[in-house]
C-alpha cells in the first residue's frame, strides 16, 4: 500500500456570503490548494457536501478547468468533508489513483434562513428534537450529574475565541468572557447563543498523493469511519460519546499509536459547547466527567497540554457542513508545517482531526469520521 | 488484490408508490439481497441516492438492523446506484472490508409531482434544458443527419415492453406498437410519452464479498467510472456518445476483454429511447449512425445476437434514480444464474451494465459507471 501525503491544502473565505455561490467557493478554496500543493490537475475527486443539490460538484469543478475525471460525492452528515477526505485517501493508499482532490462545500444561507430545519421524514426532529436541542439534552445530563458547570461550559466558547484571534479565516474572532457568554440569548437550555456554532457558507480542498518522504512533508497517519451507532434512552453516555471513543480507539490503533498522549494537537467537532467537552472525553485528554475541568484549567488551550481547536473551531470558524472537515484537515496541516502563525503549536508532529455526524435523527446513530496526520 | 463476487440481489416493489417511505422501500430490497446471499450482516454500507434527503442512509439501514458500520451516501446523478456499487467492490477488492452492501434509493414521488424539475442553480435547465429537451436535442440531430428514423426510435420502446412482460418487476408491461409509441403525447419533440422513462419509487440493493470459486458464483469482472466530461456545441457527437464510449473502452480494458463482442447482454440507460440508439453505439453493439437500424433489426432484441435491456430498461420498470443502477446489476445477475425467467438469455455468462447520469446541466459535462459481471 501506497503512504498518503497531504500534498497541499486551501480554504474559501467563510462566513454568510450569500452573494457568492458554491462555484465560486469552491473555486477560491480548489485554487489555493493547488497552489499549495503545485500541482494542476487530479486524477480523480471526491466532494463532500449536505446541502449542495444533486449534480453541483461537477458544475463547481468544471469552473476550475477540472473535468473528465472520476468525481463522486459523498454525504455523511457533518462528517461529509473527512468522509470525502478519508475516500480520497483510500484512493491512493490502494493505488486506484494517483493524486486525488477531496474537496468540501456547503452554503447554508442558500437552504435556510436560521438553523438547520429537520427534515420532514425526520420523526423526532419535526417533535422539537433539532441538532441544539440534541446537544442541549447532553449539556442537562452533564450538569445533572454534576459532570460540568455552566462555567466550564461557556470556557469552551471563550478558549475557542481566544484561538481565534490569531486566525485570520475565522469570522468570528472578537474576544468573549464567560459572563458575556452565559449571558447570551438562550438557544436551547442550557446552550446560549454564543455556545452554538453559526451556520455559513465556505468550501475546503486537500490535495492528496504519494508520500515522498520530504522532509516537511505531511502524511496520513491514521483513519477511521465509523456510523450508524444507535443511541437511545439505553445508552451508558450521552449522543455521541461512544462512537468517538470507539473510532478514536481505532484510528489511533490504525495509525500505530498508543494513546492520544503521542498526539500534539487536536481539531475536533464543537458544534456546541458541549460537544466539544463530550469530544475531549470521549478521545481520552480528560477522563469521563473531566472534560469541563480540563478546559477550564487551560489543558487544551494554546499553550496547555494537548491544544483543541487551535483555529477557533466551528463555534469561531462557523460550521459549514461539508467544508468543516476539510478546513480542520487544513488547519492540522498548517500546524505540522509550522505555518500557523500566532496560534502555532510549537514543534508540532501528530495532530488528530475529529468529525461528528449527527444522524438525521437520534434514534438513527450517527456517524464519525478521524484522521491523524504527521510530519515526519 | 481480492476477486469480488456479487453474493446476493434484491429489488423492491417499483412504480410510484406514494405512500411507502424509503425506509420500506429499501427494507424490502435489503431483504431480499440478504436472503438471496444467505447473510445476515455486512462490514459496511454505500449508498447511491440523488433527490434522498441528508442521513436518509442511517434511518432506512437502522430498520433492517444495520448499525455501527460504516455507512457512505454517494450521489453521481443517474449512476448513483451503480457509483454506490463500484466503490463497495472497490472496498472488497482491496480488502478494506469483507462483506459490503450497494444500495440505491429513490422516493421520486416524494420530490416531484411528474418530471425533475432543473435545480434553480442550473442555469441551461432553469432555461428549459431539462433531461427530456436535452435528450431531444440529440434525436433531433440524428433525425436531421438520417442516422436515425422515427420508426426506430418507436422501436426501442417496443422491444423494452417486449421484455418487460417476461419482469415481474417491471410496473409497466402492456404490449405497444410503433404506431401507438408515436401518437403518443408529445414530451419533447421528437420524443413521445412513450419513449420517455417514468418517474419511479425503489429501491434495489446487491451484496459484495470475496469470490469462493463456486461453479454458479457472479463475479465482477471489470468495472470503470468517468465523470464531467464536458459537451458543448463543439463536440462531435452528441451528446454522452463520448463519456460513454471511453468509460466502455476502459470498462472492457479493465477486465481483460478484447471487445464488447464477448458479452452476452447489456443492461443500459434507456432513460429515453434516443438514450438506448446512442449508447448501444458507443458501447460498440453497432456502428455509430446505425444503433437505430441495429435494434430495428432485432440484434438486441431477446433472441437476437446481444440482448440489451432484457429487464423492460428503465423505459418499462421506470427509473429510481439511485435505485435505478443495483437494479441493472440485479438483472444481470438474474440472467448470469440462469434465474430470468421468460426473459433468460441462454447461456449467459458475460453481461455488461451501463448508467449514464446527466450533469446538472448540458454544460457540466456528465458521469457514466460501467461494470462487467461475469459467471466462471
Amino acid at each position: 500500500m501506497t503512504a498518503v501525503a497531504v500534498l497541499g491544502v486551501g480554504v474559501s473565505r467563510l462566513g454568510k456570503q450569500p452573494e457568492r455561490g458554491l462555484t465560486d467557493l469552491a473555486a477560491e478554496a480548489i485554487q489555493a490548494a493547488f497552489a499549495d500543493a503545485e500541482v494542476s490537475s487530479v486524477d480523480a475527486v471526491w466532494v463532500g457536501t449536505v446541502f449542495g443539490p444533486a449534480g453541483v460538484a461537477q458544475r463547481v469543478l468544471r469552473s476550475v478547468g477540472i473535468t473528465s475525471v472520476p468525481v463522486i460525492t459523498v454525504e455523511n452528515a457533518c462528517a461529509s468533508g473527512t468522509t470525502a477526505f478519508i475516500e480520497a485517501c483510500e484512493a491512493v493508499r490502494t493505488g486506484r489513483y494517483g493524486r486525488v482532490l477531496a474537496l468540501g462545500i456547503e452554503q447554508m444561507s442558500a437552504v435556510f434562513e436560521g438553523p438547520i430545519i429537520p427534515e420532514k421524514t425526520d420523526p423526532e426532529g419535526v417533535a422539537g428534537l433539532a441538532m441544539p436541542a440534541m446537544y442541549a439534552m447532553s449539556a442537562s445530563r452533564y450538569l445533572h450529574e454534576g459532570a460540568v458547570t455552566m462555567n466550564q461550559l461557556a470556557a469552551v466558547a471563550v478558549k475557542n475565541r481566544a484561538h481565534a484571534q490569531h486566525n485570520p479565516l475565522a469570522p468570528f474572532n472578537r474576544q468573549i468572557t464567560v459572563d458575556e457568554v452565559l449571558a447570551s440569548r438562550m438557544i436551547a437550555d442550557p446552550l446560549t447563543l454564543l455556545q452554538c456554532c453559526p451556520t455559513s457558507d465556505g468550501a475546503a480542498a486537500a490535495v492528496l498523493g504519494a508520500a515522498t518522504g520530504g522532509p516537511e512533508e505531511v502524511v496520513v497517519r491514521g483513519a477511521a469511519i465509523r456510523s450508524g451507532r444507535v443511541w437511545d434512552q439505553s445508552s451508558p453516555h450521552v449522543w455521541g460519546y461512544d462512537i468517538v471513543r470507539e473510532t478514536a480507539e481505532e484510528a489511533l490503533a490504525s495509525g500505530g499509536l498508543d494513546s492520544i498522549g503521542d498526539i500534539d494537537l487536536v481539531e475536533l467537532h464543537d458544534a456546541f459547547t458541549i460537544g466539544e467537552i463530550v469530544t475531549t472525553e470521549a478521545i481520552g485528554l480528560a477522563p469521563l466527567g473531566q472534560g469541563g475541568e480540563a478546559i477550564e484549567r487551560g489543558d487544551t488551550a494554546l499553550g496547555g497540554k494537548t491544544p483543541v481547536n487551535t483555529s477557533g473551531g466551528l463555534l469561531s470558524r462557523g460550521h459549514p457542513l461539508g467544508a468543516t472537515g476539510l478546513a480542520q484537515i487544513a488547519e492540522v496541516s498548517w500546524q505540522l508545517r509550522g505555518k500557523a502563525g500566532g496560534r502555532q503549536v510549537p514543534g508540532a508532529r501528530l495532530g488528530l482531526v475529529e468529525t461528528m455526524g449527527g444522524g438525521v435523527s437520534v434514534l438513527d446513530g450517527n456517524s464519525c469520521v478521524i484522521t491523524i496526520l504527521e510530519k515526519k
